[in-house]
């Protein structure tokens, strides 16, 4: 594509989904998106090299040189983050592209979308893979009500009475229950959440979402205990109901 | 696209997303999906009217006529949902589409997937446009820890205690609280919201999400009580933090 033919889109702050495994662009990213990527010229990316090889994937022809990339990440002063803006403020679209899946849903990119909603800029989220969202649809849990809550505490007391709060909720409201862990103790993870949790409660394991190695597997806690398996290393997302 | 041309897929369960809005199909579904959906001979929806008329989006040469639909909504009894897989029993695909957006988060396609996890059978989620996503992503709120809780009671005081309770989640947890209204409702909530919970909370409203008159604006309560807005009739998704 040449810059003559580069589309025009209206002014926003772009959050940009990108892939988080080996599926091609076209299987999990609307059409569309590569449209709004072809008429961007200022990125704010988490880390610049992994950026360029997806900008390249969604588009062989496209000149990464004359494209403008500030990092954000969890290193980035928070007076660092405004200035961002300024080529939105002076009427130029910017684009969020974070490491793997939706921006600004478990990573620095929510820090830049609260300035930019603080001051009145137009803020468009575009359609993407997001593990949270695909292991729930696949889980055969209660999607009416479900919580994300990120990692479990590493301290054993806190962990054991996050356990028991999540059982809770899960028997009170019926809330899908739904965190990650570090991808070497995933293994561990399950191990632990067996022997600790009633064995009735269902756990689903869903790992290498989109990827060739896509699994998705929903069983109660007796059955993980006796049942062989290997997620360690593997990008891996666990949820929990009755 | 002829009979002959129809592309292979494994046999599977798979979750397919339609559009949520008047977005072109190819704004918000990859175009993947859609391979997908010319494999696919054997359909679970919600409804088989708009279903139809999603497909005949996707792909105008869909042959409508060869393809088997079964009926899956909040009128079907739990007896008549496991001979749903039949098809995909025999070695053939089983698509699930809902009413809008990502199918089995909040609706009774959840009830298939549990019953294909209970019997071993693989389970596929395609990517698709999500508005507790979108919104989320376009929030500027927290994502490393959210709930989604649907409606909230319709009785006062169970209501009233339920805000309370969201409230502590968001102060103690930092866990933005997600939730939808009847749409006739909307502005009525807005005004509830404003006038009952602590004014330097902030109230996310996202309506239109992937429509022509998508917004997403987060304030304070205290500025939403000053605001004039019309979300009425709105499909519209309301989120709350600090």
């Amino acid at each position: 594509m040449t810059e003559l033919e580069t589309p025009h889109i209206r002014p926003a702050l772009y959050l940009i989904p990108s892939t988080m495994s080996d599926a091609p662009v076209g299987d999990v990213l609307p059409a569309g998106n590569l449209r709004v990527v072809r008429a961007i010229k200022h990125y704010v990316v988490e880390n610049v090299r992994t950026v360029r090889r997806f900008l390249k994937r969604c588009d062989r022809d496209i000149d990464i040189d004359s494209l403008e990339f500030t990092v954000l990440d969890e290193h980035t002063r928070p007076e660092e983050i405004p200035p961002m803006l300024a080529p939105l403020l002076a009427g130029e679209p910017v684009g969020v592209i974070s490491e793997a899946g939706c921006p600004a849903i478990a990573d620095p990119g929510a820090d830049l979308v609260a300035i930019a909603q603080e001051k009145g800029l137009e803020v468009i989220p575009l359609v993407g893979p997001s593990s949270i969202l695909l292991s729930l649809m696949g889980s055969g849990f209660n999607g009416q009500s479900f919580a994300f809550i990120g990692y479990l505490p590493h301290e054993a007391k806190a962990r054991a009475l996050r356990l028991r709060e999540l059982e809770r909720r899960i028997r009170q409201e019926s809330q899908t229950q739904i965190f990650i862990e570090t991808p070497y103790r995933n293994n561990r993870l399950i191990a632990e959440l067996a022997s600790t949790l009633p064995p009735s409660l269902r756990l689903c394991v869903a790992s290498d979402l989109t990827g060739q190695r896509q699994s998705i597997v929903t069983l109660p806690l007796s059955k993980w205990a006796g049942r062989k398996y290997d997620y360690d290393k593997t990008p891996t997302i666990f949820l929990l109901n009755y």
